[in-house]
């Protein structure tokens, strides 16, 4: 056993900092399963050890470091394998929302260490990072947990390698079927199946969890916010109200490649021409109805600078404040893009690759962590999110529920995302007195 | 000295065809000194020496299989090193033309060998495989030249590797800089200097090779067409009349990367709605101006499903049949680029990567040729193109001309590029007829 060495948080964050960095963009590419994600994977275990937690990476790729609770502790219970597991989780309210008993213990708080291509550095991590600050308050105040505290960081949370969002949360809840996920491929035609085996992990065991989920009684997982919002209201923090129904559609279109300087304009079936109609109508149709779609993802085939493309390959990401706009958003993108297709004798295929419904935050745990906040004198406003989350998927299964972090200019996915020190340590401060209050005795 | 071994078209054609291709597309990736090309040149070598032709690779990278004029035959000169240069070529016109007279006496005939991404198999193969068949065809028939003939093989004439076409016939005359072209770079990072030392080639010595020019009297070069205006002729063959002014020019729309599930409309800076309003812009001018516009290529950055592009560059090819249209054409078209950045807050920079002026090919090169044709009983109609070739190049430094192959569907730079088997045969007995004329006694 390692002795425990309390970090800031300051110095954690810089630990974690320099891993998988672009040093010309600034921004980080930790893909799932790749050099620059085991490396965060390698942090994760120091960091736990550092202050004695338990690593257990889980079946599906998922990283877990237990603060297990001590055999003799009230309300501990060193029944099973895989360490304490108590009585039933107290509950603040009843009735005010969809938090159905459930006999976990357990209270995770976390996030993940992947990232999309050329990301910021507090997409994911700060959640990760924040929460074993907040462990580090506890045991420098002497805080014996009642029931077993869990650091979570979930694996490929962006999709930026396989292209299927939370698919760690999503493989653990069964929200994605096993051998779909394993043949996923990434952009070189590496399955998911072959990189966890090259990693050493057995893909063979992913799929639903039971038993761990069995020993979860909630999840709270500390986010930047990926708007301005809490700029807006001048508040450090804030408490997630839910996630926006969203998803994810392909477009294929296909044409004939042709050579630029020969072939007639009116002879062609050139696949640009649609595509292009397609993200400008996108932008129209999300303004008009006050949602989200957005084309940031194009291939174009050949690709050669003096030639017509045979095929643009392109994803369309919407979002929506319910089931309905999102669908009527989709169904009119989806029907211009049809129509210059027709129009430029180019044909058009789509499907839909994912797609999230709407997801409310338990009621129970959101007015729990408002009323714990309060009590410390920290103002945290509810904010709805167009952004899908672990908490989302897992929120299926168990109690969950998020607070964001102040990002004064809103940008995120991006090397410019930011959050000032002190609102980091507010998140750590919040964090630490959720789990004074949820694992406490 | 290898015993001649006379190969018919189709074998000839069918011992090349396996050559780069890829096996799903049925299309070609034979990019300038990549295995693939490599292999070709491997290929064009054993062609040469079964024909007894000496090979000679050039400064540049550009191949040539010469058939020397034997000591002591008519109008042969063993002068200089690399084999016979006879005396002035016998020109058919004079004062209908650019064709100024010319010491060089040798006749050259070929196209090149590499292709687009997935281009189709007749793309400048067609015009060495006649080339070498023709040769087939005089050999057979105990022709013996009194002028040196070459078959030539230029390198990266679709500028497929290394974003500038014609590249080999650019260096041998010197259109462009050796030093700049040392320092043009392939997708991967790759210059072409690195390239070529990787090949077992000097790039220290390429540039202006005014010996090698000075031996030339006349290019013809053989191409498939690429449109279908001698479909649309009834015509078997065509006598190239000249190559509209074109370019390229690569803008740069760079804005800011973001959430796409987050990041309010308003406040964006997406750098795929300005370009999308190009592409269209491009196609929208170039219908009302008779002229060519074409987007083909366009890398989106980071190019992630769920988050607004950073940057997005992309690629415009533009063709008209003068200097004036074409300039009018790309001013419309940045214009229309510059306007829609402004108006999504995205910044727009622009250059021109490329450029090549109207190209008259030789008057009394394709009247001796429309003669020769015709003495044969072979119609071949004058035609123009927008494609850019070697011989376009060349035709700063000497008569040349071109013949083109029927293409039934039109279809270029793409697998579907097609000519039919006996229009194949009529371009080799009609450069064996040129050859016949114009390097006979």
């Amino acid at each position: 056993m390692s002795t425990f060495q309390p970090l800031t948080f300051a110095a954690l964050w810089e630990s974690l900092l320099p891993i998988g960095r672009d040093d010309r963009s600034g921004g980080y590419r930790r893909f799932c399963w790749t050099p620059a994600e085991l490396e965060c994977r390698a942090w994760f275990e120091t960091t736990a050890a550092q202050r004695d937690l338990r690593t257990h990476g889980d079946r599906n790729g998922n990283l877990w470091a237990w603060w297990d609770v001590a055999a003799g502790e009230a309300g501990a219970d060193a029944a099973g394998p895989a360490g304490g597991s108590g009585g039933s989780l107290p509950r603040a309210s009843t009735g005010s929302g969809g938090s159905s008993p459930r006999a976990g213990t357990a209270v995770a708080v976390g996030s993940h260490l992947d990232s999309v291509p050329d990301g910021g550095a507090f997409d994911g991590p700060l959640g990760v990072v924040c929460a074993f600050a907040a462990i580090d308050v506890l045991r420098e105040e002497g805080f014996v947990p009642a029931r077993p505290i869990a650091v979570a960081a979930f694996a490929e949370e962006e999709g930026g390698r396989f292209g299927v969002a939370c698919l760690g949360s999503r493989l653990l809840t069964g929200a994605i079927d096993a051998n779909t996920a394993r043949g996923l491929r990434d952009g070189d035609g590496i399955t998911l199946a072959e990189a966890m085996r090259a990693a050493g992990h057995d893909p063979a065991r992913i799929g639903p969890d039971e038993d761990l989920i069995a020993r979860l009684g909630a999840y709270v997982e500390l986010h930047i916010e990926q708007g301005r919002a809490l700029a807006d209201l001048d508040a450090a923090l804030g408490i997630g109200e839910g996630i926006w129904p969203h998803g994810r559609w392909r477009l294929d279109f296909t044409g004939r490649a042709d050579h630029a300087g020969t072939a007639a304009l009116a002879g062609r079936s050139d696949p640009m021409l649609p595509y292009a109609a397609t993200v400008l109508a996108a932008r129209q149709v999300a303004a008009q109805a006050g949602t989200l779609a957005t084309i940031g993802k194009v291939v174009a085939e050949p690709g050669a600078a003096n030639a017509v493309c045979s095929s643009v390959r392109a994803w369309l990401d919407a979002r929506a404040p319910g089931a309905g706009a999102l669908n009527d958003t989709v169904d009119r993108v989806l029907t211009a893009a049809a129509e210059a297709a027709h129009s430029h004798a180019v044909t058009l295929s789509w499907m839909q690759e994912s797609v999230t419904p709407l997801v409310e935050f338990d009621a129970g745990l959101r007015d729990r962590l408002a009323a714990t906040l309060a009590a410390r004198g920290i103002a945290a406003p509810a904010l709805p999110t167009g952004a899908g989350h672990d908490a989302g998927v897992l929120a299926a299964r168990l109690p969950t529920a998020m607070l964001f972090v102040r990002n004064p200019t809103g940008v995120s996915h991006s090397p410019a995302e930011h959050a000032e020190d002190a609102d980091c340590l507010a998140g750590v401060t919040a964090l630490a007195a959720v789990l004074r209050e949820m694992a406490g005795s």
